[in-house]
């Protein structure tokens, strides 16, 4: 199949021989963008169509069109395609006559193609509050005078040692509270040494995979599953190999692996974003392979706190003493996303080289904050924040589920929620697209994330993305959810109609 | 040559066949040392001689070294290798019977050779407060007052948007109020957007290499620089290539470059640590020529705020239009390194793509924070605080000068030293090492740096690594200065009997 694009690109890439092929395909593109030859809306071939017709690697297409759209110079719309921008990028506009010149080069040269990977996969929403936003809780309801006391009185009288740089994996006083929380309500079996702070989860995730993993090497992540440590593994050069998973967790194989991989990623107190709990003998069977194929587990327990029904199940960390497990904990749901503070639980092998290094590519500090969460947490404001806070998501679980129930049917529940957590998932048919009710929802100013997002783009074998709703009902007031749940209705409805339409 | 531990390990490692090398010497290695065959105090071989006794890689030796000096089987001593340790690890002897069974494994795997390479060259100090610590400013005179009673009255009221996660690099306040303040004190020509608030001044290089340098590429760093920036750019797989420095600052060839840098990495306002200012002169062919080569300059801005006699020169960034810099800025020496707050000023075409990686692999939030610190700057604290600590900082470096000029000499001072900043370089004659030096004065609670840390291990050509003293006089009262300044003398003159000794 030839197209016109192409034709017009090998013209232009012929008189154009300077530099690495992306860079050429990058710079004709822009330019017949600029001076029009390929016009506003105009849909781009395949990346697959135009690697053939210019006989490049697929690899250098996609390459330069995420760079394109990551600059504003063109736009994709869900499941049809790339399509140049009519609204062209600012400072282009702002000195066109410039830029329209053939051959004019931006400043500097492009993204690094592991740079335009990560916009080109990027998931990150830049909407973070509002019905029915996943994986943000009720920051409205977080006690901030008490802990603004706090705060205030810790400012009285600054040590110089908490305002400066640290090293060690922060504020000892902090990790001993945390230590004893844990071991109270996780079974978690630690000394506070054994505590790490970071910087959010990312962080963590971050300096295991440069600790642990070389570039090139295998971690398994669940598919479905958290974009976040997807992206981070990626960032350093790690083969994210998605797995299947299934009503008791990442599946695990029953035949011995050809290539076991050297970190494996799960969520099994509340598989994100699914919901199964990781049954007990999955969880040992899964303790015996990693130690049997020398491979880490990173247990990221990201909301295990909120479980409204039962009791949990041990995690991983503290079912075998000697686990090869380092476990991920946070405060973002607890307390608030904004804090960005996390926590990793090591082994006491790790610990003076994960200090060493966390100090050298992070640096530390915060101790402040540190010193203001650690009395927050032996005030016990912080057991009594989560208590509460687990009877008030629970009430605003069972509303949802209720609606869902009665104007829906119990079957769009999917089947692995389970009574725990900061949001569920709504299953959709398969001839309604989930982009698609998102973006309807979001017109109508009701926040929701797709399902078929939290898929691996290439999965390798296994079933293929489903459609679905994940919705966030922590952050939703009670008196909010009936309405909010209707416009969601609306919406639903609203794309099945436009999708029956010849 | 044939060593005892060589002909131990070969032996061993015959009778231990599973696994890769490294972990099979690593095993054999640990176990030798735990049940008492290499005796403590032992000094291992050279890795190029091991590598050579057991016909393997010298990297395996190297990495394994590295690993076994993270767990604290070993230590080293400043220019003599490697020695087992006489005091082991914790856990191994309070389980000491399990360890000394042979073949006992520890959980999971070894460190990867990129982990076990940041702790090996790891360069970040435990200690972080008190005379003479280089780049910490003193932060007993932050007017912690006024900065919590403007976090108190954000507290009062905290709007859910603050608290949540964030995106798009940052409050628009404090970015709004930065730009201003940086084409005020700066020269900076910026739009708000152009900035991005980061997590410390190392999440802004490690954000940089990875979405402008491909792993196995090129940076070229200041020799002796900056230790963090040299581990940041290295985590990413990026070759960070040393360049000499002199009194008008980083070294430009004269002839054209092979393979040019694709990130320079440079500290024009004062060099970092020897103090030189980049002549305007060569501030224009570093322009220049990153243009030709299609790189980017990488302009770490840390400590411009203090400089104490005459006017700073333009920043790169702001001195041609369109230029290929990116900005680095920090809030650590102008507020309080614990704060953890920095920024980029990048060219407008990365805005977009830098923001969406942001969110994407660190995720963004305290917003808090950011509200606090926009009105600290917008109610003229900030100003007003520089402003007195460049006085404070000028008395501090004036005092110490003094010091060095009566007691020791006028030409103990670095050649470079320039009238800024929060530290100065003492030189020291090539025979007094200043690790000794710093390990003496250490002793005796004063606290400096190594010149010699400062520079590359792996000089490619060049001069060798100067011994020196980095003092930090931000940090120190007016009324230790003196009596501080005699403890180090103190050091200096019993290293210098030391080394006198047969």
């Amino acid at each position: 199949m030839r197209t016109i694009t192409g034709d017009l690109l090998l013209l232009r890439l012929g008189e154009s021989s300077d530099g690495p092929m992306n860079q050429r395909l990058y710079r004709c593109l822009r330019e017949a963008i600029l001076d029009g030859s390929i016009a506003a809306d105009t849909r781009l071939p395949a990346s697959r169509d135009l690697a053939a017709e210019l006989g490049i690697a697929r690899n250098t297409v996609v390459h330069v069109y995420a760079q394109l759209q990551a600059e504003g110079y063109t736009r994709s719309r869900q499941g049809s395609g790339t399509y140049v921008a009519d609204t062209l990028p600012d400072d282009y506009l702002a000195s066109g006559r410039r830029a329209r010149q053939v051959g004019a080069r931006p400043a500097g040269p492009s993204l690094s193609v592991r740079g335009a990977r990560i916009v080109d996969g990027a998931s990150a929403s830049p909407f973070q509050w509002g019905a029915f936003m996943p994986g943000v809780p009720d920051v409205t309801e977080f006690p901030h005078r008490k802990f603004s006391r706090i705060v205030s009185s810790i400012w009285r009288r600054p040590p110089a040692q908490l305002l400066t740089y640290a090293y060690g994996g922060g504020l000892p006083a902090l990790r001993e509270a945390l230590a004893q929380h844990l071991a109270l309500t996780r079974s978690i079996d630690c000394d506070p040494e054994q505590i790490l702070l970071t910087e959010g989860v990312h962080q963590g995730i971050d300096l295991i995979s440069r600790m642990l993993c070389e570039a090139g090497e295998v971690a398994w992540i669940e598919n479905p599953g958290y974009w976040g440590a997807r992206s981070v593994l990626q960032a350093n050069g790690i083969r994210a190999v998605p797995r299947a998973v299934d009503e008791e967790g990442l599946h695990l194989p029953s035949e011995p692996v050809q290539a076991p991989p050297r970190l494996v990623f799960v969520t099994p107190s509340h598989q994100y974003p699914l919901g199964a709990v990781m049954s007990l003998a999955r969880r040992r069977r899964l303790l015996a392979l990693a130690r049997q194929w020398g491979s880490w587990i990173i247990e990221d327990d990201y909301d295990s706190e909120f479980r409204f029904t039962g009791r949990p199940i041990p995690c991983l960390q503290g079912l075998e003493s000697d686990a090869p497990v380092i476990y991920l904990g946070t405060f973002s749901k607890t307390m608030y996303p904004g804090l960005r503070l996390a926590y990793l639980v090591l082994p006491k092998r790790l610990v003076k080289a994960f200090q060493a290094a966390h100090a050298e590519l992070y640096r530390e500090g915060h101790l402040m904050t540190h010193a203001a969460v650690a009395a927050f947490i032996s005030e016990g404001h912080y057991a009594a924040h989560v208590r509460r806070m687990r009877m008030l998501y629970g009430r605003r679980r069972a509303m949802l589920v209720n609606l869902i129930e009665r104007r829906l049917g119990v079957d769009w529940l999917h089947r692995d929620s389970s009574d725990a957590g900061l949001h569920l998932v709504l299953d959709l048919p398969d001839e309604i697209p989930d982009e698609a009710v998102v973006q309807a929802a979001h017109a109508r100013g009701v926040l929701t994330r797709p399902l078929s997002r939290y898929y691996d783009a290439a999965p390798q074998g296994g079933e293929p993305p489903r459609q679905g709703l994940l919705l966030g009902y922590a952050c939703v007031p009670e008196a909010d959810i009936a309405r909010k749940f209707e416009v969601l209705l609306d919406s639903l409805a609203y794309v099945a109609r436009q999708r029956k339409r010849p």
